[in-house]
């Protein structure tokens, strides 16, 4: 038993639906969350700079004693896992191995529709994986910029949002897609209207994924926080607490955020 | 007469809205327009970053022998003019100043809207100029960071893009705004459709009233170019000149893209 937090950390709102479903799957655990929400979006910038900031966030979170870190992000976990791991003595899970193991225990997925960030699509991170476990598997990757953004603008029930999702998924739907991973920390926010739209295709999504691979570590290296009482749940932005807090207050309870500033 | 030509810089594709009004206004000018494409959005970065990255691209169109430099982005302009000022020895035009111009020029302008993106909004460089001409000037801002993603996304002319507008102009349209800025240099694209919405609210386009700005200076300085033959435009990007060409393509006539890499 061990009731140190888990570091949860993203670059900016995306990672909470990943802790979202850590809360939901793990309640008692503590969790520390951090978001870079001055330098986000860390898609556009070179991979050296990306490990940089990763590497401030995961210091600033190991001084908080985390005892696991969760890297909510897909491009910090296709562009930085490795460096980050080199550089801590703790486990580390990324979003992108859940969501490919995912896909390979779902029997049956001949035709697979892969929704990301421009970054993610172009880093081929999530293809490469796909393709070296299942050769015959064909990709459907497609970059949805303004999926995130429409989330990010608290849009996420809107027409407009229903337009959107439509003209993006349209050709995947065309295509005879068989499952759908939504590979955007985002993306789970419009699953209702991605599940609505794409209809009876599976949808697989990293972040409850990535609760049960975390529930798996926990029990192997024995440190599940088996108290009583529910966890707690710190956040930490290193741009406007107001801004971060009226967005995830949609998706996750949410009472108190901190501003840092590190790495600067 | 001076046949150099004039130089202009963008982190990325919008400033070429600006290229296309001073290519109505002044043809005979030949021009080398340079787009930061590998390293944009600048919004979110430090002050000292956009510095840092505009004074790479300076440098380079330096090289280029330019008469004259016009900073076609109001991020840029924004938080490293006087910064790029200090740094060169021609002149230097920015997108802001002459849309205060504008502004300061119309009759009856009480209540005036401003849409730009999140960073130019909170920088406050259009509120405080405004404000310090005409302390009673009412002015209703409002960050549209969508009506960006949509035209680098290429839906501009979609029920989508007129449904975003209406949103973001609604609260605007119902406090009765006399004029409306369109202070981010992509929103030109979707001219049309804001127009449609607002009705008979005046729309004040920074990029028409650079390249008025720019014909006065050259005029100034006696460094228009007086030739016969019509100017030609050279496009150089930090990323996929394909990307660049594919957008760029329904704003201007744009033959060939060359990709550099500058200031890394």
């Amino acid at each position: 038993m061990d009731t140190r937090p888990i570091g949860v950390f993203d670059s900016g709102i995306g990672g909470v639906t990943v802790l979202k479903e850590i809360r939901k799957l793990l309640p008692k655990e503590n969790i520390v969350y951090y978001a870079d929400t001055a330098r986000v979006p860390y898609g556009p910038r070179p991979a050296s700079e990306i490990q940089e900031f990763s590497l401030d966030a995961v210091n600033f979170l190991m001084k908080k004693d985390i005892k696991l870190l969760v890297i909510a992000c897909n491009t910090v976990t296709a562009v930085a896992f490795d460096y980050i791991v080199r550089n801590v003595d703790i486990p580390v899970i990324g979003v992108i191995e859940p969501g490919i193991r995912a896909v390979r225990n779902t029997k049956d997925i001949k035709r697979l529709g892969l929704i990301a960030t421009k970054a993610t699509v172009d880093s081929n991170a999530y293809q490469n994986r796909l393709k070296s476990q299942n050769n015959d598997l064909i990709i459907n990757a497609k970059a949805c910029p303004m999926l995130v953004s429409i989330v990010e603008e608290g849009w996420a029930d809107t027409e407009i949002s229903k337009l959107i999702v439509e003209r993006y998924l349209e050709n995947m739907k065309k295509d005879n897609i068989d499952a759908l991973i939504l590979a955007c920390t985002h993306f789970p926010v419009l699953r209702n209207q991605i599940e609505e739209y794409v209809e009876d295709v599976r949808i697989i999504d990293p972040a409850e994924e990535t609760a049960l691979e975390l529930e798996k570590v926990l029990k192997a290296y024995n440190i599940l926080n088996e108290s009583e009482a529910d966890g707690e749940v710190e956040f930490y932005v290193s741009d406007s607490a107001e801004k971060f807090k009226s967005i995830a207050k949609n998706l996750v309870e949410i009472d108190r955020v901190d501003e840092v500033e590190i790495g600067y």
